[in-house]
């Protein structure tokens, strides 16, 4: 027997980042692509050195695949999408137009929408990478302003990482832009995305319990 | 017969820029792989808008191949990947971590260097990512004092794109990292990346002759 696809998380999270970490990006794609999969932890506590035999970022999620081990979600995305044409389609011009969008999402909208929220959040509200992003966000608003999925004319796994950078608060609050605001609305209202996002949000308050009788 | 492999660049930029336009990207991993391919041009002037039919976000490279059309370097060295053993094992353990390492490179340390490159080349050259950046790449220094590669035990298309994502002078400049800069120079030394930079460095030379004649 196979060995059950397992996506790897923390065990708690504060509420802040949680409907966040990433590991919703696998949960997500497992659930779009009908695949079993199970959802083992790693210790928040020193989080960032505990397990860097599998992550040498200190991060979460990776993934396990039978012989196969994985970090970085965009990474893991791809794998997942290899094994099902829901994620990816398996003609070759519509799969390298998925993985074009895959790769525009990772590095292209969040290559400049992290770090500008990053030093949003440590207090430079309008910082130089405003500019940039907002000129991305625009770029991007034209592009979903002609069609309603990114690749290949139907949803990809390129809808899904583009979608989860993009329903970011922050960045929504950034101006008006009717079509991404419809875009992210029409990807997260997939079914997938409301299942994996409620079980990472019921995991992480199943925990506040745990710590609570922990005292 | 099938269409050429075609690396579209811009037809100029001034000096600062040669040598690091990611067209090169995409003729080291041609080059790499042993694939012919040809390099076609569109202008620098109005760049940001003559091929946004092409490229959403104005920029370069893109890669066409037969009906697939790409743009995003990342994606086109996937894309590569696919067609070669040279940048990607076909092992499925070895195809993963290959592919672990270059979405790493794009979505943990470029997404931190290149902002962090810009804020400095707009003038503030410690800027609230810095730390940010150190941190990864000092995390990535004890992974590269452990091995000669990153994926498989053997060059790939993950140490393409880390080593010219490492090799920007402002990162190299950032603090000693002496197995970094052994691996950077190891990947560099490759036959493959010097004749992609010649080619890059001419191309762009070529056209100051062209631009003087023309007055």
């Amino acid at each position: 027997m196979a060995e059950t696809l397992t996506i790897w998380t923390l065990d708690w999270v504060p509420p802040g980042p949680r409907g966040f970490v990433r590991d919703l990006r696998l949960r997500w794609a497992a659930e779009e692509a009908g695949l079993a999969y199970v959802v083992r932890t790693i210790a928040f506590e020193d989080r960032e050195t505990n397990h860097l035999d599998r992550q040498p970022f200190g991060q979460v999620p990776f993934l396990t695949d039978g012989d196969v081990a994985l970090f970085e979600s965009g990474a893991g995305l791809l794998h997942l999408a290899g094994k099902s044409e829901t994620l990816m389609p398996r003609d070759t011009a519509g799969g390298a137009e998925t993985l074009q969008w895959t790769i525009a999402a990772l590095n292209s909208i969040e290559m400049v929408s992290v770090p500008w929220w990053f030093l949003k959040v440590t207090g430079q509200a309008e910082n130089g990478l405003a500019s940039w992003m907002d000129k991305r966000l625009a770029q991007l608003e034209v592009v979903l302003s002609k069609r309603d999925w990114l690749a290949a004319g139907r949803f990809t796994v390129a809808d899904l990482i583009m979608a989860d950078v993009l329903r970011v608060s922050d960045v929504r609050a950034r101006g008006e832009r009717p079509a991404t605001e419809a875009y992210v609305a029409r990807v997260t209202a997939r079914p997938a995305f409301r299942k994996a996002h409620a079980d990472q949000i019921a995991h992480f308050a199943a925990a506040d319990s745990e710590r609570s009788k922990r005292g």
